[in-house]
């Protein structure tokens, strides 16, 4: 901690981006980079991709190197920090606490009673007490965001946006409960709902039904949106190439995000992939769920 | 239909049970012996135990034989009809209809958008304008329901209580979409929510995750509930020796039914398997979970 706190560009400092799996972090440093602001990587150990750190000033951390994390981001003048790609929720054992993360060692034991955003809204406060600001990643970068409108060439038929709209008044139902953020919904009945297990794994369970004959209807919507009154710096709801695959995988016909408030990683790569399995991929607006549903 | 419709047993007639997968079938059509009433089961092809047939009157149908089964049901004395045993969803292009059944084609063809709920009720009425009336189960064999209280020697924790409370709280919310009946809940962290899969498949599903590592808490437990507003006559939850097995698979803790809203089948069976894998199963009452919950 002895060093200079140095702001650079804009009097920011430095950006701080804790790395899960994926290609996300890397989209997040590149823009950031390219508004000309220094960013200092934090590989999750077991998670972030090791191949492209490379090109930029990163630290390995594991989960409960808080003591670490803080005097290195502290020495690197980070004052933002930024959590982004993919990460499978810890076991609390699996959490190997250095000094720092063992004083907070009781609120840590807390915040594993409860779903997701509760771990992360927990999690948040304890680095904001060590003197950092969580800020999302859609706000360093946020041509990340899904637009409105189709990605790719296909379109949603009409029957595909009622199973769009029934998906989203799902998910804003079941939000209360911190449980997932996704839904398949296919000629309006619910075939899969996401609770702790993801996405790319809800559509890899949903395929194999499909091809054991167990789920006999075809076609169908994947839905996903944020939960009502989720923490947006943390957890939004995220499609990338694998999201497509598994889609197709599942014989879906298309996949609804809510538009401005779900991340899209590699667009490119997920226009060419839609196109060639013949799916559509649409950013929604969510006003007429929620209009449907009473609530909001 | 030229026979005469004779009325045994208590002026009720003859009771024509429409037999799915498993033991159920067999346990209403004796508790309805045991009550001196006749029983006439038409097995569906594909899914109902042939060998334990043979000592019952039957007559086998497939999906879509609703001439037949209304001709012989007629000449068997039937005007009850009870629909019992698992059967997975058809697709449409699996109902072979005979002329009966292509007579109300495009009623059936409609019936197949939506959820199971709306699928069954259509069924029901179609039944009911051909003259039968459909019956719960349960109506006929209350002893099939499950008790308020333990079966088997374990007691739920403290903490099981709570996830039974959230667990139920979830199935309400989520049963105007006319989805799933059971979730399973750990420590607050809701782990599985079940749509078109099937509880067996849920837990499977959830057994596999824990082994791959991909959800990493222990414990837990399956919560079963009805839909809110369901239909009594046609689809209560069930549990019984293969959801034991499943849920010492998905190493959960226990399983919470609402009581006398849901199905127990061999519950000596039941009792013993939860006992040796160490489980706890309750009946509880929905109550709670529906004040906390604000609706109903």
């Amino acid at each position: 901690m002895g060093e200079v706190m140095s702001n650079s560009a804009g009097g920011e400092g430095a950006l701080a981006i804790i790395c899960g799996a994926g290609s996300l972090p890397f989209a997040v440093a590149d823009a950031a980079r390219g508004r000309g602001r220094r960013v200092v990587l934090f590989p999750l150990r077991g998670w972030a991709d090791a191949n492209r750190l490379e090109s930029y000033p990163h630290h390995w951390v594991r989960f409960g190197a808080l003591g670490r994390f803080c005097r290195i981001a502290a020495r690197e003048g980070c004052r933002d920090v930024v959590f982004i790609g993919s990460v499978v929720r810890p076991a609390l054992w699996q959490i190997w606490p250095d000094p720092a993360a063992l004083r907070v060692l009781p609120r840590i034991i807390r915040m594993f009673r409860g779903g997701d955003d509760h771990l992360m809204s927990s999690l948040m406060k304890i680095f904001e007490e060590c003197g950092f600001r969580p800020v999302g990643a859609h706000e360093i970068a946020p041509e990340i965001l899904m637009p409105e409108g189709t990605v790719g060439q296909l379109q949603p038929s009409e029957g595909n946006r009622i199973d769009m709209a029934l998906g989203l008044a799902l998910l804003n139902a079941i939000g209360r409960f911190d449980v997932g953020q996704a839904t398949v919904v296919a000629d309006g009945h619910v075939l899969a709902v996401e609770a702790a297990e993801g996405t790319d794994e809800m559509l890899a369970q949903l395929a194999q039904l499909r091809r054991k004959g167990r789920i006999r209807s075809s076609g169908g919507v994947l839905v996903k949106a944020p939960k009502p009154g989720q923490d947006r710096r943390i957890d939004l709801p995220t499609i990338g190439p694998r999201t497509i695959a598994g889609a197709a995988q599942a014989r879906l016909d298309g996949i609804a995000v809510v538009a401005g408030e779900a991340i899209i990683a590699e667009p490119e790569r997920v226009a060419q992939a839609a196109d060639q399995a013949g799916l559509f991929i649409v950013g929604t607006r969510q006003d007429r769920a929620r209009t449907e549903d009473g609530a909001n």
